[in-house]
């Protein structure tokens, strides 16, 4: 069976990484079994035999591999008799074009609006590390970054706008059934779902529903996974 | 032969809308010929048998078909044969976030950079309807718009990330070789260079390079398309 390292909040439970999300759909689309392993921001020498100290990682039989994108290319390519991930070489090209857009618009967006409450569900010994990490990169503590969300929503949800208009058109990034870009893109809206009750969409956005049938793939993976206990803050 | 309606400027060789060179440059990667007919934005009249009143259009025989993502998708299942413009059906589906991208990231960036050459380029007689439409939709006139350039610029370039980044990591945003994607982000650039002599790029830009490439392709269409004659003005 295929192992994943994923990051996990202080409850293990609770899996909150965009990118580790990306390659757990992946996973369930191309029908693989997976055992995770829940990994904290501070385990580094879990990763050692990586050779590099950020999750996700698989490891598949004697293969190791890490990188989303890269794990994405590779599941493709190692199991081509199960359900496509890219729909052929023009949607794994154009799909490259999407993931770089999630890393640089939707994900640097989503931390804006939940990095305060990531930095309250993880580990008690990632919060040293994080807190210190974050405030460095945001020029302010995680807590301030979010504090005018109610506000910054409104560009975030604007910078959505190539996702809404392709959703207008088609029931998938994909097209219509979900590939690899809708799982680039959910990743986000999953981190943001498991660690905070702050609502990134409004009700009516066609994002929104197609959030809801996100959820609901592979037998609701998404939609069973475990949030963060909110409510005890 | 395929005809075409494309959007002119007063000089009736220089054809600068970025939707219409998506158009042409889909044909080009088809190898089918084309007649193209210079149009203005006030020839409603000449459009009236497409049902609708905007470029490009194009008459295939008895097939006519308008709106530069339709006539993709017609070329690409009407001529099976030929080069294919997205790569498969996830191709084709990842094309359309692309799209979307362009039409409300890039082609709207760009505009606020060239709209003032655009409007001391086009026909006479589309003087009048230029100028009232682009005041009314930028609230200030074209000059105007296109007055701040020099800084606004800076935050164009940097919505020019997601395709940075695929090039970083691919010569085309189709991979290996050109895609209808890049044809989609290419018309942006096609635009600005026929009307404007700004330059929206650093030299340094990975993306002023594939430009290069992308003018030299189909026998240099792009960089052998007559430009606006700037030095006139």
């Amino acid at each position: 069976m295929i192992q994943m390292y994923d990051l996990a909040a202080a409850d293990p439970a609770v899996r909150f990484s965009p990118y580790c999300w990306r390659t757990r759909m992946a996973l369930a689309h191309k029908g693989l079994d997976v055992e995770t392993i829940a990994w904290r921001f501070t385990d580094r020498d879990a990763l050692a035999f990586s050779g590099q100290a950020r999750v996700p990682v698989i490891r598949d039989g004697e293969t190791v591999v890490f990188d989303s994108w890269e794990i994405a290319r590779y599941l493709e390519r190692q199991y081509p008799g199960k359900p496509s991930l890219f729909g052929g070489p023009g949607g794994e090209a154009h799909a490259r074009f999407i993931n770089s857009w999630a890393d640089g618009v939707l994900n640097p967006g989503l931390i804006g609006l939940v990095v305060g409450d990531v930095f309250a569900v993880i580990a008690e010994k990632d919060r040293d590390y994080f807190h210190k990490s974050r405030t460095e990169r945001f020029g302010m503590p995680p807590d301030q970054v979010q504090a005018n969300r109610d506000k910054t929503v409104v560009a975030f949800r604007q910078s959505l706008a190539p996702v809404r208009t392709t959703l207008a058109a088609q029931s998938f990034i994909g097209g219509d059934a979900p590939s690899y870009a809708d799982y680039i893109v959910m990743g986000g809206f999953m981190w943001a779902r498991n660690v905070s009750d702050f609502e990134p969409l409004e009700a009516s956005d066609p994002i929104a529903a197609w959030r809801e049938r996100m959820l609901d793939l592979h037998d609701g993976l998404g939609r069973n996974a475990p949030r963060a206990n909110l409510r005890a803050r």
